[in-house]
C-alpha cells in the first residue's frame, strides 16, 4: 500500500494526457523541481525574483492548478515536485506525458552537484525543450553540460524569472500576445534604468545615495 | 574609405530588414560568432560535429547564401561573422534587423573569457530567443551569466551541436516538418546505441573491442 | 518499428529478471557505462587498468556474456552499455532488473559534466549498492554530489580498476574466496613496491634509473 | 606516563581482536573522525542529518558502547576519534583490528584539505570496505583521489547519512533483515515526495507556500 | 512614448558631444556602471573605499553633476549606470561620445559572471583608455579576458578605489598638480604604516592589540 | 667580484637618471619580465602576437637600444629582464629610476603563480602607470590582486600585445600621433572582420572553408 | 619630512644589524606581515590560535620588544610590519638585515590574492630560511608558487600557529630545549586526543554530546 | 613468506637506527617519495630539475647508498620509495626511525589528490622537519593543508630543487659550509640573469633572439 502518493500521481498524469484537449486549456509550460526547498529560487520570495513572479507579474500568466480546470488566462503554467533521485518513476512519467498534456516547453529547476533532474527531463520529454534551471552555482556542471545529441538549454544559477522570460520568448514565436508582453516588460526595465542613471549623474553620488536610503 | 567592409554589411543588414518577405524564403535561423577561428567549433569539421552537421546532415536544413534567393528547402540557416569587441555596430545592427528579416531564434558563439557576443545579440535582439554557444571551456560563465531581466539560454561549452537541436526544438512548435525529424535524428541514434550495448555484452569485452579496432 | 535494438534489450532484461538461476550462476557484478567511448576507462586499455583488468588478471572472474551460459569461474561480471540521455528506459530496466538477475553490485560509469548514469542507476537499483566511476576529471561533482536519502559511493576519475576491487571487497564479506584473491593481489603489490624502494636506496638514483630505463 | 590514554586504548584494541566473539555481538560498523569537531557533521545535529540519525532513527540501529556488552539490537555501529596526525598509531591500531574485531565495513570521516583519516585507514584496514567521508567541500580531493590498487569509496562532502545508507547496503547484501529497513526507509520517503507534489500543484505556488510556512 | 528617460539621456549625450568646450571644464574621467546596486563598490561605502572616496578624499577631484556647469575644481570625474543588457544603446552613446565630451579616461564596472559593460565600453569608446571594475570576484574573468586587438585594463575586484589612483596616474602624465597628489596620498599612506609598524613591535603584540581595541 | 653583472646595470641605470635629456629622446615605455624564458609571450614569436609586434608592426615605435643613441623614430621602448625572486636589487633599481629615466608607462610580465614582478615595480615605480602581464593563467591572481592604495593594472594572460595597445592609449592622451596610429591599426582590424563576415556568409561555410584551407 | 617613521625604522634596523650581539640576546625568530589586519591571524586572537599562542602558551618563549634588551627568556621572537606594496624598502631593509640582526628563521605573512611580502622577504634574506604564511585561502597561490632557484616553504592558510610550530623544528635541531617543548606540546596534544576518543566510544554519542555541550 | 622485501626494508630501518653512528656518517636529508614514478620530479631528469640536481650539483652533496659505508663528502642524502597506501607499515617505519638514523630532515614527495605521503611521515616524524613536495598541481592542497598542531612545510608542485635548497637552507643554520655553498649557488643564479638582462638589452629584441636561438 506504500507510495500511494507517486503512484497515485503518475496514473493521473497519463489519464491527463489520454484526453484530448484544446491547446487553450493545457498549461503551456511546466514547472518542476526536485524538491520543495527548491521553491524559493525556482519560483517566488528568494532573494531574487523567481518564474513565479515573471509569469504571474510581469507576463499575465496564471497558475494552473486543476488540469480539467484551466484559468481564465489564455497562458497558463503549472508546478511539480518529481525528484530524479527519489522518484524517478513520477519524474520519468511527467516527461514522457508532458507533450500528450500540452505542455510547450518545461522548465527544470534542481540543486546540488548531481543536478540530474533537468537533464533526464530533457532526454525524456524529446522533443519538446526543456530550460534547466541550476537551483546553486555547483549546479551549473552539472545542468549544462549534456552530451552532443541531447539538447537542453541552460539560464545561470538561480535565475528562473529569465528561465520564465526565455519560455515566453519561444511561446512568443506562435503569439503575439505573448511577444507584446515581452516588450512591455522590457520598455518598463529599461524606463527604470534610464531614470536611475540620470538621477545619479544629475544629484550626483552623495545626493542621490541619500535619497535612495531614505 | 575605411571600413567600407563593415559599412556595406550594416547597411545590407538594414536594406534586407526593411524588405517585406514571407517566412518561408527567409532563414529561420541566425548563426553568429566572433572570429573565423570559431567555424570548426561552431559549424563544422572540430572534434565534435557542430551545428552546420546537425542542420545540414541530421535535419534536412540549407545554408542559405542570399537573401534574395532562398534554397529550394523550407528550413534554413545563414551564417556571420560579427565580432562583438571589434565590430560592436556590424554585431548591434545584426541583433536589430534579426527578427526583421525573418529570423525566428538565433545561436550566437563566442570563445575567450569576455565572451561577450552572445550575450549582447541577446540583449538587442530581444524578444527574439538566443542560444548561446560558449566556443570554449572559459567562455560558459561569461555567457551563462546574464543578470535577471536579461534572457539568453546556453548550451555547453563547444556543444553546437545541441545548440542546433535546441533551436529546432523552438521551431518544431510550429512546424511538425521540424518535429519528425528530430524524431527520426533521434530513433536512429537509440538503434546505435542499442546496438552497440548488445555486441559488447553478448561478445564480450574483448571481443567488441577487437572488433572495434578493426 | 525503430528501436528494435532498444526494444530487445530491455524485453531480454525483464525475461532474465523473471527466471530463478542460483546465485552461483547469475554474474555477481553488473558493469554500465555511458558510451562505448568509456570503453577504455572503463574496463581496459587505457593509460591506466581498469575495472576488467582487475577482475579477470588480478582477481580471477570471469566476464558473462550470455545469461543462459555461466562461465565454469565462479565469480562473473557483465557489461553493458546504457546511456541515460539517449536510452533512458535502457539504463531504467537495467537497473531496475539487476537484483532480480542476481546482481549483487553495480559499477557504473559516465563522463562529461552530466554524468547521470551513476545516480539515476543508484537511484533505480536501491538498495543494491552502486559503485559510481566518473570517467573524466569534470564528472567527479555529478557522480558525486548526490542528496541525502539516495545512496551512492564513488571512486575518483577514472578509477574502475578500484571500483572493481571495492566490488570485490563488498563481495569479499560474504565469499572467503575472493577475500583470499584480494589479499594475494595486495601482497604482490606490497612485495614491488619493497622491492623498488630497496633497489632505489641501494643502487642509488642514478644506477636505479639507468637499470629502469635499459 | 604520558599518552596513557592513547595507549590504554590502543592495547584495549588489540585485546578485543584477540577474543573470539559471535558477529551477533560484535559493532558491525565502525564510525571513525578526525576529531570531535566533526561530530555534528559525521553523527548527528548539523544542518543535514548524519549517520547516527540514519542508523538509530531510520534503521533501527544502536550504538555499541562496550565491547563485552553488545546492546539488544542485532545491528549496531561504534563511534572512535583516530586523529591521522595527531594519533597515527591509534589511527593504525583501529584499522589493522578492525577485521578482528568483528567490524564489516568502516565509515571514516575527515575534514581540512589533507583529509588522510579515510586513506590511511582503509590502506591499512584492507580487506575491509571503507566509505570516506569527506567532512567538508575541501575535503573531497583528498578522500576520493586515491590511487589505483588502492580502493576507497566516497560520499558527498558532509553526508555522513548517506555513508549510513551505503554501508546498510553492504551488509543487506548479507541480511535481509538490513534489506527490508532501507527498503521501509526508501518507501516513506517517497512517499513524501509524492504529497509534497501533489499539495504543491494542487494547491498552486501561493497556497502551498504559505500553508508550508504556517 | 515609453523609454523617453533613456532616449532623453541618449540624445543629451550626443547635444553635448557637439559642443566644444575647454577641457578644463569637462569632466576628466567618466565612471559609468551596470547598476545602481553597483553604487557601493563602484563608489563608496562598501567594506572598501571606492572611487569616490579616492577622487574627493584623497585627490582633491570633483564630481561633475551637469555638463554645462562645471565645479570649481579643475579635476572632474562623471558618474552614470549604462546598464549593458537593459540599455545597450545607452551603454554605446556614452562610450561613442565619451572623447567628444572631454573625458581622458573612463573607468567601468560592472558584476555578475558576464559582465559585459567594461568590455563593450572599451570596444566602443577606442581610443580612449577604459579601466575595468570586476564588481564581483566572478566578475574578474568576464572583464579582463579581452581578445588581442581590443584594449582594456583591469583591476582586481571591487577595488574601484585603485580604478581611480590609475586614472590618476594616467592624467598624471599632463598634469604635474595630480601627480603632486598621488604622491601626497602616497606619503600619508607610507607613514602610516611605519607608524603601526613601530607601535607594534615596541609595544608587543598584547599591547598593542590592547591599545587599538580601546 | 661576483655579481658584476647586476651591480653593473644598477650602476648604469641610476646614471642614465641622472642625466637629463629630452622627452624625445628617452625611450617612452619600458617593459620589464621575470626571465628570458618570458620573451615569446612578452614580445613576439609565440602562438599570439606580443608587445614588440604591437609596438614595431602596428604603432610604429622604434626599440630602443641604447640610452645614449635615440632611434629615428619619435616614440619608443626599452626592454629588461629584473627577475623579482632572483635579482630584486636591480628590480628595484629598474622601477626606482624609471620616472627620471623619461619612462611614461611600464608594462611589466611575470610567469608563475607568483608573479610578484608586476606588483613589486608598480609598488616602486609610483607614481608611474604600469601594466602589468600575467605570462600565465595562472599568474593573473598574482598580477591583479594589489591590495587598496596600490595601483596597478593588468590585461589578461599572455597579451602583451593588448598592453603594448593600452600603454599607447596613455600615450596618446598627450601625443595625437600616437592616437592617429591607434586609430588606423583599429581601421584595418574591423576591415578585415568586415571582409570575413561577408565571404563566410555569401560563400556559405562549405566554399568558404575551402577557400580558407587552399 | 614626509615617511619619517619609515625612514626611522630603516635605519634603525641597520644600525642594530651593524651591532654584534651574541645569539642569546637576539630574537631567534622574526615575524613580519603586510598589514597589522593581518594581526589576528598571525599572532593571536582569531578563530584559530596563531603564531603568538604558538611561541608564548606551548613552546615557552617570549616577544622582544626591544633589540638592546632581551627578555630574561632564551628563546624569544619579534613582530614587524613591513607591507611589500606600501613600504618597499622597509620590506627590503628588514629582510637585508635579518641574518646580522641575529634572527634564524623568518615567519612572513600575507594576504589578498598578490601576497608578494613572503616571497620578496624570501628573496632578499636568503640563505636564511623564510616560513610564509598565506593569510587567506586565496593567498596560498602567490606565497606557495615560487621559482626554481627562490627557496620559501609555506604552510595553509591561516595556519601561523603551525608556522611557529615548524620555526621552532628547525631550531631544535640545534637547540634540545626548543625539542623538548616541542614533544612536550605534542604529548599534551595526543593524550587530549585520546581522552576525547574513549569519552565517544564508551559513552556513546548522546552522551558524550550531551556532556560536551554543559 | 610473502612481504619479504618490505618486511626486509623495515628491519634494517629499526637495526639502523640502534646504531649510534656520528653524524658525519649519517645521510643528512632524506628524501622518500610515493612510488617510484615520481623519480623525475623528486630527483632529476624531468622538465625542471630536481632535488638531486640541486643536491649534487649545485651543492656538493652526495647520495649515501649504503647506511654503514658513508661516501667522502660531508654533506649526504639518501632516497626511499614509501607508500602511504600500499605500504603504510614502511612509511612509518621510515619516519619513526628517521631521527634515530640521523636524519636532520626530511623530503617528503607523493602525487595524485591523496597525497598523504608527506602528511603523514611529517605526523610521525614528529618533531624531525618535513619538506612536503606536491608531486603534481592536485597535490598541493592535500600536502598543505596540515591542521593545526601537525606542523609540515610545504613548496610548490613539482619543485623538488626548492625543496631541496630548503632543507639546505635548515642545515646551513648549524653548518657555515652549506651556508657558503648556497650563497655561491646563489650568486651564479645572478650574475647569469644579470648577463641575459644586459644582452636582451643591448641586442635589442630581435637580435637577441636571434643570438640565442643559433
Amino acid at each position: 500500500m506504500s507510495e500511494s502518493a507517486v503512484s497515485t500521481l503518475i496514473d493521473r498524469l497519463h489519464d491527463e494526457a489520454a484526453q484530448d484537449r484544446p491547446a487553450a486549456e493545457t498549461p503551456d509550460v511546466g514547472i518542476v523541481m526536485g524538491s520543495d526547498s527548491d521553491l524559493e529560487t525556482m519560483l517566488s520570495g528568494g532573494r531574487r525574483r523567481g518564474a513565479y513572479d515573471a509569469f504571474v507579474d510581469e507576463l499575465g500568466f496564471a497558475e494552473q492548478t486543476s488540469f480539467e480546470n484551466s484559468p481564465a488566462e489564455r497562458f497558463t503554467f503549472e508546478t511539480y515536485v518529481t525528484s530524479a533521485h527519489r522518484t524517478p518513476d513520477l519524474m520519468a512519467a511527467y516527461a514522457e506525458t508532458a507533450e500528450d498534456r500540452g505542455i510547450e516547453v518545461i522548465i527544470a529547476g534542481a540543486g546540488g552537484k548531481s543536478a540530474d533532474l533537468p537533464n533526464m527531463t530533457a532526454s525524456i520529454a524529446y522533443p519538446l525543450p526543456v530550460i534547466g534551471v541550476p537551483v546553486q552555482e555547483k549546479s551549473v556542471d552539472s545542468v549544462i553540460g549534456m552530451p552532443t545529441g541531447a539538447p537542453l538549454v541552460a539560464v545561470d544559477a538561480g535565475k528562473s524569472f529569465n528561465a520564465a522570460l526565455s519560455a515566453a520568448q519561444i511561446l512568443a514565436r506562435q503569439h503575439d500576445a505573448v511577444r507584446e508582453r515581452l516588450v512591455a516588460y522590457h520598455d518598463d526595465l529599461r524606463e527604470a534604468v534610464g531614470g536611475v542613471s540620470r538621477d545619479l549623474h544629475d544629484l550626483g553620488t552623495e545626493a542621490f545615495a541619500a535619497a535612495r536610503d531614505e
